[in-house]
């Protein structure tokens, strides 16, 4: 039943990686297909959803690599990601091209994701072997401390155990296979098990052999990395459940988050989940700002929102500015928005929801559109949508809930104020954020105080005259914020911190003979 | 209806401490008592569940004094702390007193306790002083780098907003109102919302006034803290699912922190629960170490066992030791044992639970009673109980899950394995404990690598010729672990590392005008 596939296509029938072998299915009852989201056809290659027998084998396997793995020094795993990388790029062209297939990205889009994977591996790579991750805490004993003597305790960290992985639809490198997960998990020393994004299986399969191949070269046990595919929800549980799991890292839809986080719960032995889940990236624009630099606001406002058509989960969904900055700066950005070609959205489901979100809003009332790129008609079929740009009262913003409803693609809406008091307001109202953004002019001092102090109780990186868009990867990286950020705020799913969710502290106490 | 009681003595029909006073109810419907398990007696206050305008009141109490205590200098936070601990000290005879009648623990137990809660509370002033727990990390800009300019990147941590907190029913002081959680959030700055715990309401009030009075002796806002009295679940439910609730404390039973745990991730907006829930804490013995030092181990183990009439989620309640170990320890133990006088268990059900679990192992075919302390008669109705030692083969204490069986109280059971490799591999069967033990000998060099190997997979404190109860609170201390210990075995509930709960990394990104 398992037979190695080629190590750079991608076989027929396939239910996932295991045991360092591709795993074809003798009954292809469940199969699914991946979609061309530039021409909404199939791709060639039928997926399989793993059946339980093949979950419970990569979990098993994880599990018995988990003791090698932890023992792994430093400079075993970081040649492990490094390995990767080097595969990676081996393989860059056929990966390149899957990728693009599978999502209908620009190309340089594609590149610079890739870019960006291959980079993280390298960085994380050199964090596991200078073992910058494991913070070692040692206190000596103090036997004639009164009322008691004071033991020694020693604490250091230890990898969790198998860890596993649910990417994103939107960045099928950077964040899926041998993405943001795996290289926090393999720079600690925690084998992972991946569920492929149903999305983009064939990319996910080409990493996948990547990495499975990475591990055998490196004279790991190949539980170390196995991968599953799946279209049906029933392999993300069975993957959750399974006993040997101990850790879950997750980027996706608040309702998948907190669906893996009951499922998590309900377990006999329950586990944490860091799920990365939704957020609006609201930008703040002063009448200064606007003033001063509207026009290059506007350009950097425009290419923030286009960037990979609006699938990012850092978009600018929401702009706040008054009604004076608006009279200045909306024929600033409607002129490039109109000038902008549509692109293809993902995947039928989120070009539906996309279209839904737009309906809905534009019908509101209060909701008033500045520009709405032309809809392919319904006999068309085509998933490519342009721009879509709208605005709202702030009193309407907010009783209408629209500050914190996220619209996957390229659509965000201005929440126009009356004046500056109502625009500082405006800062309070947000519940959670991946981000918040601010652009201000040279005298507005006294608010930017003020509006940091509230940006500071919502999001997670608070961005002066940028854009959310792009992500700088290093140890200052927060990458979560208060739900629907994040299931814990507490946790970054990208930059070195990320690491902590996948290590645990043990303290040791008192003087064990073969102490170093 | 809110009306300000002495402040040392504990109103009847209070439901808590909301805006800096005692409330007192008009309708005693839901009224509940507190016990002395000495003489299983109801004690005379009436205490009401709180009702939901005064829960509503104290979580937005707490949200208005977000700000402002997040805004407090560490300076004046430090100084909470420790007024806080005079006022305990301050009032020291009435707590003691009140603390003792409600738990029926011995007077050194309590004092002990006390002299804990005031020194963790004095340990936190100094934390919050020197702003310790801040870890900022600051990457400079770097506008020449290849391919893109760094940002300047900064990251900090800020308090994350209002904390209910859920005592544990064993440490009425010191894991309580004014115990682990609350200096956790204080030194980081964040009110709390304290639910008493309907076993020893009394004293929690008798604290929460102390707490009360210092917030309004530093001149914060009362919305700092917060009691709520309650015995039904109702109480607990509508704290945890208040929208201004940003995280949960909580110790407790692995069922009761499940169901936390559920109802915060069914609000609208899950938050994070951190909840320090069961332990069987399994202490090895090699064959040296019984014949080299039996006798105080035996002495040793007696009192750890005894300690707080095994009311300890320390507890030592799994000894693993050889079948040729154990014929020469049992008797050391059991002399000792034998000699110890019952002690009140912490309440009815607490008892009652004792006693299934005690009746359900004796009649165990495969475990053997090595000592019982009788049991008064029903007509009794007493809630002294006496130490309970049981012994099972190692491969019958697997096959019948005794590993993992928590009995709070004073019972503990030997694991008698054939021979070293069985005892070894015992070491492989325990899915999560706070802590585990080994007591070695000189030469047990070659076997105790092996069984830390094992330890560091199951447990958060490992201790080398020690025993569990009893913990030093310091930078090093980890009080927590892979569950049943935790529900997240990142976190600890004890030591400086504790206040990471309660905080949340924000990144700035670009240069601020006002950056410091």
């Amino acid at each position: 039943m398992t037979i190695s596939g080629d190590s750079m296509t991608i076989p027929n029938d396939c239910m996932g990686i295991v045991d360092g072998d591709a795993v074809l299915a003798d009954d292809a009852a469940n199969g699914f297909y991946a979609f061309d989201p530039a021409t909404t056809r199939a791709l060639p290659e039928r997926f399989v959803d793993a059946d339980r027998h093949h979950i419970d084998r990569a979990c098993d396997l994880a599990a018995q690599a988990r003791r090698p793995f932890a023992d792994a020094s430093g400079d075993l795993r970081g040649r492990l990601l490094r390995t990767i990388a080097d595969r990676m790029r081996d393989a860059r062209q056929s990966i390149v091209d899957r990728c693009q297939a599978e999502t209908g990205y620009l190309l340089p889009r594609v590149e610079g994701e890739f870019a960006r994977a291959v980079h993280q591996l390298d960085l994380f790579a050199t964090l596991a072997e200078t073992s910058r991750w494991d913070d070692v805490v040692t206190v000596p004993a103090d036997p004639d401390r009164k009322p008691l003597p004071r033991p020694k305790m020693r604490r250091r960290l230890v990898p969790v155990g198998p860890v596993a992985v649910f990417g994103a639809c939107n960045f099928p490198l950077a964040i899926s296979v041998a993405g943001n997960d795996l290289v926090a998990a393999y720079a600690a020393g925690s084998p992972v098990v991946v569920k492929s994004h149903p999305s983009h299986p064939g990319t996910c399969h080409l990493v996948g052999q990547a990495v499975a191949d990475a591990v055998a070269a490196c004279g790991l046990p190949a539980g170390v990395f196995s991968l599953l595919h799946g279209h049906s929800k029933r392999v993300s549980e069975d993957l959750v459940r399974h006993r040997s799991i101990a850790a879950v890292g997750f980027t996706g839809s608040p309702g998948g988050g907190r669906a893996i986080a009951a499922c998590a719960l309900g377990r006999e032995r329950p586990i944490p989940v860091y799920a990365e889940l939704g957020s609006t990236n609201p930008v703040f624009l002063t009448d200064a700002a606007i003033a001063q630099h509207g026009e290059s606001i506007a350009k950097g406002f425009v290419e923030s929102l286009r960037f990979g058509n609006g699938h990012m989960c850092t978009k600018p969904g929401v702009v706040v500015l008054t009604r004076s900055a608006m009279e200045i700066w909306r024929d600033l950005v409607v002129q490039p928005l109109a000038a902008s070609e549509p692109l293809p959205m993902l995947s039928e489901s989120i070009c539906r929801a996309f279209d839904q979100s737009r309906d809905r809003l534009i019908a509101n009332e209060a909701v008033q559109t500045l520009f709405a790129a032309e809809r392919p008609t319904e006999a068309n079929r085509s998933w490519h949508r342009g721009p879509v740009w709208l605005s709202a009262p702030a009193t309407n913003a907010i009783a209408g809930d629209l500050l914190h409803q996220e619209t996957f693609g390229p659509l965000s809406i201005a929440v126009v104020c009356d004046e500056t008091d109502q625009w500082l307001d405006l800062s309070t109202r947000f519940s959670g954020s991946l981000t918040t953004t601010l652009h201000h002019g040279e005298d507005d001092g006294s608010i930017i105080a003020a509006w940091r102090r509230n940006a500071e109780d919502f999001a997670g990186r608070i961005i002066a005259s940028g854009w959310p868009t792009g992500m700088e990867i290093g140890p200052a990286t927060q990458h979560g914020g208060p739900y629907p950020a994040s299931l814990d705020g507490r946790s970054t799913s990208v930059g070195f911190s990320s690491i902590d969710r996948f290590v645990r502290p043990v303290c040791y106490q008192n003087e064990f003979p073969d102490d170093a």
